[in-house]
């Protein structure tokens, strides 16, 4: 036990219009009541786990040491896909066997990683479709006040893992992946601000079903029309974005969609 | 007073875009700074009392002893209508007098419930249309800090209660009716499972608007294909739902319909 | 250095789909893990330095003495405008130049305002696009937990002011903006109750578009049917409304809308 208190971090794609989320918290408040819970954003689209990890990935380091992120994108739940708990150099992570912690965690270094099979810390009744309020939050909980991750289960050797893709070399060019779409459209590509600055100081040409990007900008701010331009995102990543506007409507991109990156002589 | 500080529930039909919601919060941290604050949703339909009677209800067991919900969707505000304080076994519930708090606070064994009459635990100045921040939230916060229920006003004999519609027989059928629609398009109906065991073990027809449902399946993960199945709700109630995919979208069904259960030989 | 820990109030145009928000939060955990942290609304239309603005200038009065207002309506990010801190009577305001802090801060007095410059305080790695994260967000923790203001950065004596459309008189009647524009589909005009108490005592009509409002009522419940009417909004300020309907959607009418009011004989 320690006699600091760890926040629990959510992440769940449950929305703001139901009650599900709101019901995670009284669980975690009947069990911890003083553990501060934050939302991470419970804005995942519908059985995402792929957006769900990408979010969880690019949001972890700013958290504080301890914390404990429960995250639930679990289109599996209630089958035989095991629910796990991971302790890494720094943080717990609860949820479902199913990627969305892997991206995370395997960054974060893992340490031990278990089936959460002890019941006796579940609530009483486990539903076959809410695992997120009978098992990830008062696990979760239980993690927040100190309990040790051995007592929850048995070791896990080979969680699911879940990949990003990587920019892929063609020729000369790189083909890129769209990896997440803000609110505001833009869209932030699988390419490190480290890895596009051998492009940014010269002519460059970013494709995409015949539309070209051709304009770097350090901010909004510099862009001076409304066509599209790469922005060094605030993930570490590059976006793509329309000043006032929205690249992902301009372009007709989505995640998953893919550019294309070529040097200009 | 007691030296544990319980917290406050929020639900209410103010949504996300505007302020109102977190105005209550601010009034409550100005009364009980150290009070945890717990939103359930804000997401009820706009005065959409049934809905937000049933979540309340629903959600209630997994609160902690002595949580104060504090409930509004109160399209009666400023009128004749009165706002109400209840003590129940476990809670206290706050809110308009219009039967949200009702089924909720019924079940849980009402013990007293008073009008709210004692201006002098109101904010100074009240309006006519937000008596969520003029009201409920400041009565909320003293109730969290221990005040007694007797304090704020006479008692109430005769609150306005809401019944939720049962399940009714129509020749060897059952006529159900759609109490919730979530964000993944699953339709919970207005039996338990408890009731439903009759059925699940053998033919049934789940039938609605000339659409025919016709299997059980205990996860989303078994259902082998995309069409409307039963599903045991996480809420103790049954569900129809798709998988990946929305029922309610699907049947073209909404709160407030019914479906027609029949067994088969 | 004070013993009592002062909350932070966010308010921001982030949304909720995306991380943004908790990230912040993860910042101002790592710094100040007892402060609370309140969500006034995250719905600001993207960039809309003015719904911003007055948003927070009707919403502050309800928030405790010691208040860190944390407001991020940005869309100057990462160019030359100022990164801004300020002291008022009651309140800190930490967010960009732009206007978006001045009505209310003008409104509760400014004592000192700061441009935020010492880098020590900020995030490590600063970000050209989300300044929320890495100067905003660590500012407020270290003003929560006590930090004086003087160390943050040097006095900035004209900060972007913003001032709200006062009622234009022409000829006997008043032209009327429309201010903000709420869930149930509400307006609210720039018309204060004080002011409008002229009108509401005789006949008056409030015209748009070849609409008419010729209607005063205390409450909804009051209205007796579908047509607009005018209402003494919770703001202050008088609102347009369409009892269980929306006066927005009925009049086809939005922010920035001009309303004429006059006095019938």
């Amino acid at each position: 036990m320690h006699s600091r208190i760890f926040p629990i971090v959510l992440l769940t794609d449950f929305g703001y219009r139901d009650p599900f989320v709101g019901i995670m918290k009284g669980v975690i408040a009947a069990i911890a009541p003083q553990t501060p819970v934050i939302d991470l954003t419970h804005g995942i689209r519908p059985q995402d786990i792929f957006q769900g990890a990408f979010v969880l990935r690019r949001s972890m380091d700013y958290f504080p040491r301890g914390t404990v992120f429960c995250a639930v994108v679990d289109p599996g739940v209630g089958t035989a896909r095991r629910p796990l708990g991971i302790k890494t150099r720094d943080f717990y992570f609860v949820g479902p066997d199913n990627g969305l912690l892997w991206p995370a965690a395997a960054a974060n270094g893992i340490e031990s990683c278990v089936c959460l099979e002890n019941s006796e810390y579940f609530l009483r009744h486990v539903s076959h479709t809410f695992h997120g309020r009978d098992i990830f939050a008062p696990i979760s909980a239980r993690l927040s006040l100190g309990i040790r991750l051995e007592i929850l289960g048995s070791e896990v050797s080979t969680p699911v893992s879940l990949e990003f893709p990587e920019p892929e070399p063609q020729g000369d060019a790189l083909v890129l992946t769209v990896m997440d779409q803000d609110r505001f459209g833009n869209l932030t590509l699988n390419l490190s601000l480290e890895a596009f600055k051998g492009f940014s100081g010269m002519s460059f040409y970013l494709g995409f079903k015949g539309r070209a990007v051709r304009t770097f900008h350090q901010t909004y701010g510099q862009a001076d029309d409304s066509r599209p331009f790469v922005l060094p995102g605030s993930s570490g990543f590059i976006e793509v974005a329309v000043k006032n506007g929205s690249a992902a409507r301009d372009l007709g991109a989505d995640v998953m969609d893919r550019f294309l990156l070529k040097r200009l002589k």
